[in-house]
């Protein structure tokens, strides 16, 4: 087993006493055993199956943070707190992927696909939500960030949501307009429905509970982990693309689901009317052929290199805020370097 | 103008400002114009237009507790809080037209039934809960009770997600099974689906507001508004199948669409086994005919008057619960007074 299976095996073996907590929790108000179990199952099968990386950042970062191992209660509370981010994207995702249409999710079906669950999903969905404010209850109650602990939770979650209605109405899969495209919408809804809960949120909790947090730290963190989500949804965008489908596990379905993708907004910047033209007919479509010629004209545009650059730009850029951090203030550089190494040059 | 329809002008008139509120929040993220409107369109459609009952009881409570007229910053604070159940509610409608796949609310299209919206409204009754939160933080961020008041909305939350979850469980509207049925399940549905964010919460509210809430005070209001909402819900079970369309303002659905109805639950612990077997067979059938059958069978068992009688008792148990207050712990009977008669015999 490498250093990072076990990490996340010792992060996996965390939550078995949440989802116990959770059922503590419903037993008080006397729910049928169907419902109970309902609940369970809704738990186990949306925070299961995933890579985990955000809740892993939690107690990883902490650790960074004191420059040391956790003690083990600090490991069960921050791996507890990692586990709140798994529960907020869990009830992204459930929510997501009925939006969405999508019929995959981890490999197996989405959970208002299974038989029987349909649009119960949605109530299950905010059950997922409402079962982090159960945890940060019971375990944070008395943590004197516990107010700003709740406070995290609802703004992201907000800003989340916010992104997400970007995309939604930028992007609705049944009627393209790529005049509703453009680099700074691109930025809104990768920023708000990705990067916050996703990079912020872990290292920010991670802060609060070492009662590390500041405007300043806060501030910090937001200024390099803002711009590093981006840049990790932009290679999401490439890799959908020109990433191989053997090493990224799936085929990329972008141009034909009309997604406000980071290329299709450069394309836009460079196409000529002609290939505008090819853009405008073929982006969106349901259709093998056509998607070929919005791949065709990625490539006249040479979008790979553009990529390229704009790697090598944005990293520079992270690199050199990373490399300001006073580190006399409780911040680490390590912690970002960390993130950092995680993303650059991924393949996959 | 009636002192009813007063004091509702009085209390709508005070959305507006908490819209503002939360479109300069949204605004502090640089949302895109189009999503913002999005938003704002999304509160007043889905806010507005109904009795408005439980929003009103906040400041209605409050100013029975004090024994006279609110000043006007009582007034705004309390009705702000009001507006909040009236927003929780919200989200909750919401999401139960899409998952009843209903197509009309409060006389107009279901929110997720306008054309551009569909699934789009999940994301929506997300926001509207969200808006909760931030109203929260913007007006009682300095207030004393504002962690319990966080608490308070996050658990009943919760106890109206299991409630739903009883309910979707329990009445499938696609799959009639009576054996899933029994008065347990009818009870544990009506409570937390209903009661708890209907009567429990505005008077809780007002108590936190007012800081006369103790666990005494909380668990005395609980008691007695729990029954209530209990009886309201059965009371509206009792109108959609025998009370007059003209007065109610529609015609009752609830044996077609195979709800868990207290009569329903009445009907299975009396009926013969030849009734039981027109009940398995009629019962939650899209078809006139056969929800004929199934009020025969109800006429037969005399359901009106084993309603009334259930009324008579409910009702002087409520009474008495609410004599036995002990008004010195800050606590008034009138609060209570005041719910049961709007409640009491109603027929709409
Ligand atoms: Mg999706
Ligand atoms: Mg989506
Ligand atoms: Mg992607
Ligand atoms: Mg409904
Ligand atoms: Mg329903
Ligand atoms: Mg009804």
């Amino acid at each position: 087993m490498t250093s990072k299976e076990a990490k996340k095996k010792h992060f996996e073996a965390v939550f078995p006493s949440l989802v116990e907590d959770l059922k503590e929790n419903a037993k008080q108000y006397n729910i049928p055993a169907d419902a109970l179990k309902w609940y369970e199952d809704s738990l186990n099968y949306n925070t299961m199956g995933g890579k985990l990386n955000r809740g892993i950042s939690v107690p990883d970062s902490a650790s960074t943070l004191i420059g040391g191992p956790l003690s083990s209660t600090d490991y069960h509370q921050t791996a507890t707190l990692g586990w709140l981010t798994e529960l907020l994207q869990a009830f992204f995702l459930v929510s997501d992927d009925i939006m969405d249409a999508s019929i995959t999710r981890r490999g197996q079906p989405c959970w208002y696909k299974k038989p029987g669950v349909g649009m119960i999903a949605i109530n299950d969905a905010f059950m997922l939500e409402a079962s982090i404010y159960i945890l940060l209850k019971k375990h944070f109650k008395t943590h004197p960030a516990y107010v700003e602990l709740l406070e995290l939770f609802h703004e992201v979650t907000f800003q989340t949501e916010l992104g997400q209605t970007c995309d939604l109405l930028t992007a609705p899969e049944d009627h393209v307009d790529l005049g509703q495209f453009s680099p700074e919408k691109h930025s809104f809804i990768v920023i708000y429905k990705t990067a916050y809960y996703s990079f912020y949120l872990p290292v920010a909790l991670a802060l609060h509970y070492l009662q590390l947090a500041t405007p300043e730290t806060l501030q910090q963190s937001k200024d390099i982990l803002i711009p590093l989500g981006e840049y990790f949804q932009i290679q999401d965008d490439y890799l959908d693309c020109f990433g191989s489908p053997e090493t990224i596990g799936k085929i990329g379905t972008d141009i034909q689901d009309n997604k406000c993708s980071w290329l299709i907004n450069q394309a836009l910047k460079r196409a000529s009317p002609q290939q505008r033209k090819v853009l405008d007919e073929c982006y969106g479509r349901k259709n093998a052929a056509m998607e070929k010629n919005v791949k065709e004209v990625f490539n006249e545009l040479e979008l790979q290199k553009v990529y390229l650059e704009y790697e090598d730009k944005a990293v520079g850029e992270i690199r050199a805020r990373i490399e300001k951090i006073d580190e006399s203030h409780g911040l680490k550089k390590a912690v970002f370097e960390d993130f950092l190494g995680k993303i650059y040059k991924r393949t996959k």
